[in-house]
Order: C-alpha cells, then sequence, then structure tokens
C-alpha cells in the first residue's frame, strides 16, 4: 500500500528556518503559574525551592544542548541563548522552541519531587511556553539580558516591598499596593528600611539579579587593547572551524563545569572576564582540586 | 529604575501568527527515541506500555486544550488538531506548538512511572520536539490524518513481519531487511501467515491503526442529504456564535467523555457518524449508566 | 576565479511561499497618489481617464499572468486573485507581488500618454506598492472582493456628495466635510437629490461598482443542483490535471476575451453565472459574430 | 451601508516586518529579459545603451529612496542597499521589494525612448521581479555585494570570450561552447588577447566591474586608527539621532550628487574611503566648481 495518494500533504509545512547569524534566544514562561503557585503553596514573596527547581531544570536543558552559551532565569520564565553560528536543527524556529520547552518541562516534573517532596503533582500539570527571538548584534543580544534583569530588579524589589508591608506591616493586599503606588526605587528602599530594618542590598542575590547558567573556564584578566565584540561581530557564516579543532573544542566543553550564579550581567566586567560566552571559544578549563 | 533604555529589544520578536479560517495541526515527535527505547527496554516491535503512555498524555493534552477536536497517535508520533475557527493564543504558531509539546511532555515523565514501575527516569530524559501545520480544507486535514493512519500501518506491517523473522525466525536484522527488500503488503502478510502462522488481520487494532483521541458524543445516522462538509467549509470568520451559546457548548463539551480509540480514520463513515469532530458543534452526551 | 567564497551570503534568503490551496490576492496601491494626481490635474471626485488608464494597466497584467482568474479596481487600488491551485514562481509571495506591480506599473507608464496626452509624465514618476493576502475559502474571498466594492461604494457616495456640495454648492472643503459628519447613505442621496438633481443611482456604474476583469466566456444558466462552491473546495492538491486537458485549457483560455465591466460582484449571480472564475476551468468561448 | 460585516478579511493580512538592525538587500532581475533583449536587438555581449539604462532607472530609484545606502548593478539585475537602522515603511518587506520594483520598472519604461529610440516598447512590456534579503554584519552585507560583482567579472569574462569566437572568430555557439568548457579565467585572458588581440583589462570598466550608485561626499584619507565597521555594528536601535541632527542629516543628503561609478566594491579601499555608506551619516558635500 503505497502512500503517495495522501503524502502531498508534506508540502503544506512551511519553513521556519532563523536568520543566520544572529543570536536566537528562546525564552520560556511558566502558563497559569498564579494559580499553579497556589495550588502549591509557594512563598510570598519569593519561594526559594520554586526557584532552585527553575534553576536545575535550566541546568538540565543547558547540559543537553550545548549549543546553548548562556541562559539567564527570573522567577518563572528562562531565556536560553544559542550562539549566532549555531546551526542545531538548521535553526527551524519551532523544533528550537519545542526542544528547549520540552526538556524544560522534562526536568522541571521529574525533579519536581526533589524540591516539593511534601506536594506531589497532580493534573493540571506545570506546562510552560516560549518562542524564539533573533539578535543581530552583540549589543542587541546584551541589552536583551540586561532587560531581563532590569526587570528582574524592578519586580523583585517591588515584590519585597508589597509582601513586607502585607506580612510585617499587617496591610492587605489593597493597602500594600495604594501605599505602593508611584513611588520610585528609592521610596521602597526606604521604606523597608525604615519601617521593617530590611537592608534590600542584603536580600540574596539570586532575588535581586536572578540566575545565570554557562560553562564556566577560567576567568580572563580584561585586556585593555583587545575588544572581543569586534571579533564576535567580524564572525561570519564563511569562517568554519576546522573538523579537529570543533571536536577538540567539543570535548573541552564537555569537560566545563556547568555553573548557576547570580551576577550582574549588564556590566560589561562580566562578558570581558569570560570571553568564552561571546566567542564560543572554549576557554581554560579550571583544574580540579 | 526604569527599564526603557533596554525595552526596545522587544521589537525584535516577530508576529508568528498562522493564517486564519485554517485546521491546524501540531504534530510531535520523540527526540531520539531509538536510543531512548533501548535505554528503558522497550519490547519489539512495539512496547504496549510506552503505546499506553503516549495515549495517556496525549489524553492530557486533550483534556487542558479544549480547543483540539482531535489527535491521532502513532509510535512516538502524536498530531493534534485545532479546529480552523480556533483562536487560542490568538492563532501564535510558537505559543500552539510548545505548549502542546510543554504539556504532553509534563504528562509523559509525571505518568512514566504507572507505566515503567520498574525503569525510572535519569538524565538525559524524554524530550519531544513539535511543529505546526496549517491546512486549507477539510479534505486536506482529512488527507492529513489519513497519510499518517497509512503510514502506520505500512511501517507496523513492515515491523511485524521483520521482528517475526529475528524472533521467530531467528535471523539477524541484516538477514531480516535482505528478505524484506522488495516486497509488497501480500508478501509480507504471506510470510507472517505462512511462516509464523501470524494472521496480520487479527493483530491488536492499536498497532494497525494507531490511537485516535477525541471528545465523545452519540453516534450519528449518515444522512445522505446533509453535507457536513459543504457546512464545514462555509464556516467563516465572520460567523460568530453568540455568547450563550458558546457557554452553553463550553459546558457540554466539558461533559463529553475523552475517548481513546483504535478506528480507521481514512473512510468516510467515520467522520459522517461524528458530525461534532468537523463542525465543532458539541453532540449529545451520551447519558451515563 | 571562483565565488564560493562569497556564495554562502545566498542561505541568508528567506523562503516566502504561500499556503497552498489557498486563494492569493495581490493588492496594489498607488503611492502618493494625492499629490500625484493633483499634479496633473486629476478631475474631482473622479478623472474618468486616471480610471480608465488604471483598468488597461490592470488589463495588461491579467494579459500576461493567465494564472490571475479576476481582478477588481477602485480608485488608485487593484486587487488581482491567483487560483487557489496557482502554483506560479512557486507561490512565492515576494515573485508573485512585485511581478503583479512591476508589470502593472510598466503599463501604466507605457499607456499614460494615450490617456493624459497633455500632461507628459516628469519624476518623480508614478509608482506602486503591493503584498499578498491568502484566503482559505471562496466565502473568505468572496468576502474580501465584497469588501472592496462596499469600500467602493461608500467612498464613491462621499465623494460625489462632498465635490457636488464645494462644484455645485459653493462651499469650500472645510464646510462639505462638517456637512457630511454624521450623515448616513440615505442623506448622502437625499442631499445630492434635492439640493443638486442628482440622482445618484444614475451615476456611471465604474464609479459606483468599481472595475472587474476576467476572461469572459458563455454565460451559464444558474443550476438550482449544482454546487460550485462544494466543487471548487473539494479541490485539493493531488487533484491534478492530466497534461494534455492542461494544454487545452491553455488555449481555450488564450482565445477568450478579457473584459473590463463593472457588476455586482457581492451578489450570488455573478458568480453562479461564470463558474470558470471558481472552478478555473475555461468556459465556452463565445463564437465571433 | 456600513462594511463591517466583511471587514473581518483585513485579518487574513500577515505580517511581515524584516528584522530591525539588519542591513536590508532588495535585488531585482528583469523577466524574461533573453527574450525581450532579442525583440530589441540588443548588443552581443553586452548592450551599452541597455546598461545606460539600467543605471539611469536605477538612479531615480535611489533619488526618490534616500534610505537606500547604495546600489549595485549588472546586466539585468540591481541590488538597493537599505541601511540596517531604515525604518521605511515600517521595514515592511511587501511594501519595501514592490516600491523599488515599481519605481524602478516606471523609470526604465519611461526612460526606454530615450536610449533606446528607434525601438518603440510593446507589449508584453519589460517588468521586474524582486526579493527582499537581510544580513546582520557588514562583513555579511560587504560580502554579498562582492559575490555579486565577483559574479559579474567571472560572466562578463565569460561572455566576452564567448562572443569573440563567435563575432571574430567564426565559430557557431555549440562550437565556442565547447571551446570554452572547462577553461580557467587565464584561459580565456589568453584566448583573447592571442588569438583577437583583445587584452581584457581593457575593457570598459562598467562591463568589467558593474555600476554602483551612490550619494557621494568628499573622499576620506583612510584612518589607520578608526574601525568604521566596528563603529557600525555599535548601532543598535536604541540610538536614536536628535531631530535637528536628523533634518540636518537629511538637507546634506539632498545637495549630495548621486553618482554612477565602476568601482572595484570589493576591497576595502572602496569602504574606508567612503565611511558615510556604512555609518549612514553623511559626509562634506564637495563644493561646486
Amino acid at each position: 500500500m503505497a502512500n503517495s495518494k495522501f503524502e502531498y500533504v508534506k508540502h503544506f509545512e512551511q519553513p521556519d528556518q532563523l536568520l543566520p547569524n544572529t543570536w536566537v534566544v528562546v525564552r520560556l514562561d511558566g502558563r497559569g503559574f498564579t494559580k499553579f503557585s497556589a495550588k502549591h503553596g509557594f512563598e510570598k514573596p519569593n519561594d526559594r525551592r520554586a526557584l532552585d527547581l527553575m534553576n536545575a531544570a535550566a541546568r538540565g536543558v543547558v547540559t543537553e544542548l550545548p549549543d546553548i552559551t548562556i541562559a539567564y532565569g527570573v522567577s518563572d520564565e528562562y531565556s536560553f541563548v544559542f550562539h549566532k553560528t549555531c546551526s542545531l536543527f538548521e535553526r527551524r524556529s519551532s523544533k528550537l522552541v519545542s526542544t528547549v520547552v520540552s526538556t524544560f518541562t522534562a526536568y522541571y516534573v521529574h525533579l519536581w519531587s526533589t524540591y516539593f517532596p511534601d506536594s506531589p503533582l497532580s493534573p493540571p500539570l506545570p506546562s510552560f511556553d516560549g518562542r524564539a527571538v533573533c539578535y543581530p548584534s552583540v549589543q542587541n543580544l546584551r541589552d536583551y539580558l540586561s532587560w531581563r534583569q532590569v526587570d528582574c530588579h524592578i519586580n523583585n524589589l517591588y515584590n519585597t516591598t508589597f509582601w513586607a508591608l502585607i506580612q510585617l506591616g499587617g496591610m492587605d493586599a489593597t493597602e500594600a499596593e495604594k501605599s505602593l503606588k508611584g513611588t520610585y526605587s528609592a521610596d521602597k528602599h526606604e521604606i523597608l528600611f525604615s519601617r521593617f530594618s530590611v537592608n534590600y542590598n542584603n536580600e540574596p542575590e539570586i532575588l535581586r539579579k536572578g540566575s545565570v547558567i554557562f560553562r564556566d573556564y577560567e576567568l580572563v584578566e580584561p585586556d585593555s587593547t583587545q575588544n572581543i565584540m569586534l571579533e564576535v561581530e567580524k564572525l561570519a557564516e564563511p569562517v568554519q572551524q576546522s573538523k579537529t579543532q570543533a571536536e577538540k573544542d567539543k570535548k573541552k566543553r564537555a569537560k566545563a563545569p556547568i555553573v548557576v550564579q547570580h551576577l550582574d550581567i549588564i556590566k560589561d566586567d562580566f562578558w570581558d572576564r569570560r570571553p568564552w560566552l561571546l566567542s564560543n571559544k572554549p576557554g581554560k578549563v579550571p583544574k580540579e582540586t
């Protein structure tokens, strides 16, 4: 029985390759997490177990997909950056998005009981949606990540103050919201400090800065004459590695520890000292001790 | 701290709404399932537990996303059909694909231990990739589903014969492959019957026909004068239901049992007797007994 | 000298095939025609020479591109409909749009002096922009064309009344605009009739209905039992004509006169009597007399 | 008469904005120019009038669309480069492509009689098709233009030799083709020189290098410390000019002569001495003398 009569339907599939030589960011978000977090009693304003689970799931994704150069997460969202030279799945958008989201979900559900041993999952299960966005330049990519980290800061400062007013100040949600309307950053710092003796700058970095995941190598002394950004922008399609070099790089990459850290990724320093993030050339793997 | 400096990066996200008034099929496939099934000792040519798990996960998806009108699965792939009038997520392709794939993955991992209690998951975890395809006409949609079911038949007949030659006939894989080269359907039936006394037509329907999932209502007597296909094609955007009617339909849909069956979906009969699949109007919910 | 070093740039071209089995409408609009029409002294509210030139240019497009089944124009816009089975340029959107727009522009400029012998063109020259839109069903396509024809009616009734108030009623533009604010269709008919003795229904059909261009065959008696729409919707990809039949159809099509008419294309009658427009099967070529 | 019933069809138009911060190249090609050039007796291997007409039409496009930073043409094709910060038509692909192609066609037809006074146009008229491609980096963009110029060289050397063999050597087309099969660049130079005393390097630059069109300012001494490429890559979305500056630039640009030249655009020198091409900042307008 031949299948030729129906095979024409294959031609309805439309190509969705992402533009070459651009940084691909796949961002995922929890679906209906307000309800989900209530169901499982997430602590407010932040549930450390929930954040650790997000990070563990994202670490699973970065481990399984070595084309990811860096990932950044906050709250119930995570962004994964594929290097601009990446050719995984021929850069097909739906394949990249669905693979990241599926792998993330698999780890999230699989590891759930480790982080929430007393609150077993039941339908509806946690799920995530995602999308892919292309960024042509290093500047655009860094601005994207800065945007997410500034958002983390703004939201976390707000939430910390909002829940302090409720949990420590005895307000209800409406009163707390009203108190914060029109306030600036400095005002919220002041409320936290003067009314609740909370120095926001002493809050855990995971909350203030979010989480960044990458393969770690020996830090580099920033060299004023080097210009990684220029080097990176020069990376165009035709510059292909030799197979031997690619093989060596793959091995190095496999040896590199994948770390979850809470750092400022807006300033140059983070990038200058980790040139491998943008160059895609593995650094020096630190000696185990 | 305002976020305006970086917010421009939002404009790099490109719209991906699917064409209105077309049937949207989201198909997912297991990633690296040859390796994965070996790791967990799936039986050959078919592992009933693995198929049941696929069906259970797909049932979870259909339950959580009532916009899905029908789903069809075989082996490690599943297709989910959104009705052509569906406006979920504004028909954004990446949202539809990632949500289906994520929900499916969540159920697959969550239910794993029910179906494989003796083979716990460990990294790398099972994952799936997906894509969305639009089909403009009922004919195109039915042809798509027929294509998948014919494929199921062709592959299952081949695999059944191939593994019979190995498991019952004592061949190795190379010999079995050689024996089957150039054979037609009838030849394989003959090999199975004459050499192994296997009547392929008595094989379980789940293997020969795959699995179809849908909301079930009372079957309808096909009426020669009615023409559901024409009715359906006339459904264009402007024909919007009243809110009351939509609400009633939603309730009816919520009451309808979601069934997993193994039927011929190529012939007209399947569709003629279940007009709700194409019309998106819920049928008569059968009385519970 | 090989060109291989640079050829990689070809891979940046992204595919843009339009979804198969959908009606493709390419609509073009005059760029900056308010200024252009002032420069060349177009009469208000309608310049018959300008409309005739638009129609002549569109006729050139329909003649050169036999895949176009019907075209509809009003003012400085024109819509060209490619049949849903059309595979010209592999349905690549940019090729279809640019070819239509380029051919139209060529005729417009080439024929300009025939219609405006006393107003020679000079830079900036007239130009047009265009886009392609897919419509999955006959209903959608007909609704698109109805939308344009209703728009033609609304705009022409407004403009006719507006310019009557100015040219015959001695108002200036601001006064005329004010007079018409909030008026309905019936009010405008009334103004025209009572103040200027103009019966709008006697205005030329080219103004009230716009222009429709198609290959003409013998009209068909609408048959209550036939249902062209159903037939058309059933046309799916796999139904391919034999080469002989395609060749015969091509010859018939080449013989058919291409007509410019001013008809109601909203009502069924227009379509019922010209089944070839939707079926893509040439009708009976009328005998020349 | 309201138009609301049909207006839903507008939602079928799908967005096609090109990725921000990328160089947009619109390339157009003559349709059926083999036939067209035969009809109008274009000289072989190159018709100077035809090339001059292409250049004049392209100059018209660059004049009407100041967002174009550079254009390059050879034979019956022309590429127009929009600067990566360009936001014309909100970067909608079909608008950009159709406007360029329409404007080009208008000039081509309008100017035809100036260049071919003895061969009036008649249907089918000359037309062009086009497409848009995005290039993320300056390197990609320059490689694209280099690709076209290398192609110009390869084709022109071949054609010059081919037609010399025919016109001067008395071969027919088949013999000439056979003679050239497998030859390298050097071989063709040798054939031209030894058999026909033609020094290819003395052929007109318009034929060997194609034509490049741009706004011209005072040439700049290439400065070893400056790095225009880096500067350009840093140009990201948020860096917006003040309105005053934009206005000044616009005036400067309007004063700059638009030149058609025949230069090597592969080497750095061309770009280093004309930094305005990549920076989009107008240079110093040369004094008129």
